[in-house]
């Protein structure tokens, strides 16, 4: 089996934002898909890990693209495991097209890249990715399949980060553990903006990191900082003050 | 080609409740997509009447389960025409799995009924559906096609309906076309019980009919009034007090 998963996806109509682009939310879930499909065919898959009283917890998400995949358009997502370590792995995804003119050619639309913790679901604690199957991640990896975007890291703010909204978290915004859907937090953030600030801007880059989980009926705080030309963090922090997500959006 | 268009779909894990079980808007989302599948497959799809500035506008879904696809389930939607009129047509959907026991007895999870009207994108008039390569639409009628559910029909509310919610709209509830996209008003509908009734309970049946369209920037408002146990009427009013959609649901 290729070590590295292809998987196709359409962008469906309701799927698309005014301008016709796909939404930044579902690229992520498509993204989290491919993953899940990627990792269920070669045996480290959510299914099994939960068999075994592991899963995998996404840690980090950056997507950064080139241009978005347009109503009706057909593309793939290829996900690949770049490296992984005792207690993270890091995997990264590439949005490619077929091309217009047909042929080898395509186009790409863009890049992901992600971090995984691998936790025992009963303690909830981080465990050795290793253990499972004697370390047969090790011959998934991909180190030298492209990934041209950056890494990413710990997003800095500072105290003059603006309180800009409070939401009352809701039945569509839970999933199977009872935490909020990690998708559900990209579009709450991108919901930041007006509709109008998308009619001059896209979006180039969003990164996401997940530190702690939100629960059903949990307030969820926005607080939002300008730190350069179209570039702004983001601090979500559920009702009891706990910080749950910082995300960095970077716009056209 | 076969007038029944049979497709199939996942009950990703992101698009799964709490309990596991696929969200009714998804289910619903997937039922639009089958429905755009089929007809453009056929000759009236949407893409070719944008072409000749006329679009298909939804005016009712109905869906009634007897159980909820559950997550990484694959199951089908077949879709098929019922009838068709000058002004409107009728599109009925099932929702089947392969049998857990294999061989050729299928899963009924349960049925959906839509009422659709053709516009002029350019007047917003209704226009004639017989008028498309002459009427071609009647070569697809499928009248003896079970669908055992209810048609539905006006929902009717009194002034008792309680304003239980107000909300904004945002970037991601848009469409295409600016309007509030018509699954996201299955999704407010239902996020108003909480999560603790769906511990209870479940839909059986949601019922929705779009009067006028909502805009971004609009404010919505949710009138809800209790018709009979775990029956339901919700009212959605927009920003200028117009009437956008009513819906009813009934719970297990």
């Amino acid at each position: 089996m290729d070590k590295v998963g292809r998987y196709e996806f359409l962008a469906e109509p309701f799927h698309c934002d005014f301008s016709g682009r796909l939404f930044m939310g579902h690229l992520g879930n498509h993204m989290l898909n491919a993953a899940d499909f990627h990792s269920s065919a070669r045996g480290f898959g959510m299914k099994y890990l939960l068999g075994i009283n592991r899963s995998w917890v996404l840690s980090r998400l950056a997507i950064e693209m080139t241009e978005m995949p347009t109503m009706y358009t057909k593309f793939n997502v290829e996900t690949w495991v770049e490296s992984a370590m005792r207690y993270f792995t890091s995997r990264n995804f590439a949005v490619v097209g077929t091309s217009p003119r047909g042929g080898q050619e395509e186009v790409v639309y863009g890049y992901g890249r992600s971090i995984w913790a691998m936790i025992d679901t009963e303690t909830r604690q981080p465990t050795d990715i290793y253990s499972i199957d004697d370390g047969a991640i090790n011959n998934w990896i991909v180190a030298d399949k492209e990934c041209p975007i950056d890494k990413g890291g710990r997003v800095k703010m500072s105290d003059a980060a603006e309180l800009v909204r409070t939401i009352d978290t809701q039945y569509n915004d839970v999933d199977i553990n009872g935490h909020i859907n990690s998708v559900k937090y990209i579009e709450h953030v991108l919901d930041l903006w007006p509709l109008d600030w998308y009619r001059a801007h896209a979006v180039k880059r969003f990164e996401i990191a997940y530190v702690a989980e939100a629960h059903a009926g949990d307030q969820l705080s926005f607080y939002k900082e300008s730190v350069a030309d179209n570039e702004y963090c983001i601090r979500i922090v559920r009702t009891d003050g706990t910080e749950c997500c910082r995300s960095k959006v970077l716009f056209f």
